[in-house]
């Protein structure tokens, strides 16, 4: 026994010390994400917003079963919560399934103003791209509800998601899904959101991995496979954020 | 540069022999955990059966947005499926909300011996406890549920996890959740299943956190930071299963 202590605390003090020397080298090169716990304050509230993907046929009473729907919101609530419950946040969904910006912006007030969120995320745009608004009415939509949401809520931290699609052939003719992209990234920056990039993750997941319907089962809808890509995604933008 | 590089080298050199050297005392206490790849086969069908902590308000068709519910299952099949695309498994759930063991016996022969899973794991009795059999009708139900089972897919791992409740007075007159336990926990050793142990976690989660509203809202159905610690229990009991 005291053999094995002995070479256990060896091992332990060289471990120590060449950690030590490693992580002394390293953090010049690249600061160091947040940790979960740095991510929101204590008690913090956490709103997804946007349009079936982040619905994901959530409940629409109060029955706590459900409120989440089954996607990439419920992931981050799930493991945000269950790894930090010192911090007691609150995650909440609000995603309507078939909503473009302008049908979410009706809503805005009741489903996400009030709320209060201390941090809003919204991932919308896959709709106008394939039924509704062209590129330059999107981006106008955009940007009218992210400046009216910095008005009524100034102090919450915003995400933004970037809008994807993997179908070769877009419904709304001469919708180019860059486009959309383009508007959301430079709307992300004027307001000083946290943009999570999507696009060119689910491109080289369906050129590379089993099949395409693996990850994005019609183009638009992630599977719970698809779903599990944006969680780390999310996460990691939201971690690596100033 | 050089001197970063030689302190980097000097650093991983001593950090592999201090690795090598506590892998080699530390094998002979544990044997290494199953990574997540080695866990099924390629191919492998994984299905989850149950009541309402397993259904998760799952869609009813074959719409693969919502054909998982959100649960526990949600996050096995998404964290799974995700993160080991090689593999191609296929995840379902055929959790029906309510169901007793009885109950779930009229639907067997349909919702999982005709799926032919390769893994199937059942999480049943709190509706039982609460309003069903006794616990010695729900361990000779549950036994011939097995048996039958055993005998249609005699290849199938089992997965058997422990009914759990943090209700502090059981609506059905007497029961108590420790002897339908005993029963699912005799079970799964008898018909070789890896077993999920649950209570204890959760007793000790409802005890120490923010509230025992956190992780299970109303004694019996866990929240979405309550799904996690079920998925991490599972997940490590199956990884850790010879």
């Amino acid at each position: 026994m005291s053999r094995f202590f002995n070479v256990r605390f060896l091992a332990s003090v060289v471990l120590s010390a060449a950690l030590s020397v490693c992580s002394n080298v390293w953090v010049s090169y690249a600061a160091e994400p947040k940790s979960e716990s740095e991510l929101f304050p204590k008690n913090a509230t956490i709103l997804f917003q946007g349009d079936s993907i982040t619905d994901g046929n959530r409940g629409r009473n109060l029955d706590p079963n459900h409120i989440l729907g089954h996607g990439y919101a419920f992931l981050v609530a799930s493991a945000l919560g269950g790894r930090n419950p010192e911090m007691n946040w609150t995650f909440l969904n609000r995603g309507v399934s078939g909503d473009t910006v302008l049908e979410m912006r009706r809503r805005w007030d009741e489903d996400t103003i009030s709320l209060k969120p201390d941090v809003l995320s919204v991932l919308i745009g896959v709709n106008d791209y394939w039924r509704g608004e062209s590129a330059e009415e999107y981006r106008a939509a955009f940007d009218e509800l992210l400046a009216y949401t910095k008005e009524k809520l100034p102090n919450t931290k915003l995400v933004v998601v970037e809008p994807f699609a993997t179908l070769e052939t877009p419904r709304k003719e001469g919708a180019k899904i860059r486009d959309y992209q383009d508007a959301a990234r430079d709307l992300a920056k004027k307001y000083g959101a946290v943009y999570v990039l999507t696009q060119d993750m689910y491109n080289e997941r369906v050129a590379n991995e089993p099949s395409p319907k693996y990850w994005i089962w019609d183009g638009v809808h992630p599977t719970y496979s698809g779903h599990w890509l944006l969680y780390e995604a999310w996460l990691k933008a939201v971690k690596e954020a100033e």
